[in-house]
């Protein structure tokens, strides 16, 4: 099924960002190929492709921190994707923070702060 | 200047998305090399890399809206940029709309519906 992005200007990988469908909060950026979206419809559950796994990622499918799909937007050149999500589990990250956006530069481009709590504690949830 | 984003593991280029630091809506998703980073840091003014032109974009030179820059995060993996941005004219999007993710889709993957409104003509705006 053909849909509107455009992943072969890209390569075959698109940028993706999922947003808090609520509060605008920015959690994460992934990537997609044609399947991992072709999943995304189908299923309204965000899967996305592991660069470094070098398959599909089913957000969630180890930590149950699933992103249920309320929206998708296409940006005017069709090579990103922005999906508004409900973040089962309030966090977005595999650190535990809500947003994997948590640290704060300061004007030299260095960390100044970290935003936010851990709302799991990572080696509880990954069994690491 | 060293600074914490890793460009080098994402081959020079990395994702930054630009998002209005009032509304959080999200605006626009670019690309950064070091040195787009770097006069970003600067000046305060979003600059990006251009892929297509294959060198720096300095948001607005053409149009006027700079996008100025309130804040600046970076994702758990170091290799995405948040900036929170305050959009000059409101628009981020060439084609005139306030954010470039301005196509829904449906089910299918298919536009459906178009979001917000044209703030500007781009054909005012760019003389092409």
């Amino acid at each position: 099924m053909k849909t509107e992005v455009d992943f072969a200007k890209a390569g075959g990988l698109v940028p993706a960002i999922a947003q808090d469908f609520q509060s605008g909060q920015v959690l994460m950026l992934a990537w997609m190929n044609e399947e991992a979206f072709q999943e995304t419809l189908r299923t309204r559950r965000a899967v996305y492709f592991s660069r470094s796994r070098n398959k599909l990622w089913r957000k969630g499918e180890e930590s149950g921190n699933v992103q249920q799909v309320r929206d998708i937007l296409i940006d005017c050149d069709a090579d990103t994707i922005l999906l508004k999500v409900e973040q089962i589990g309030g966090a977005a990250c595999h650190e535990g923070y809500a947003s994997c956006f948590f640290r704060q530069l300061n004007h030299d481009g260095h960390v100044h702060a970290t935003l936010g709590e851990r709302l799991f504690d990572p080696k509880q949830v990954y069994h690491k």
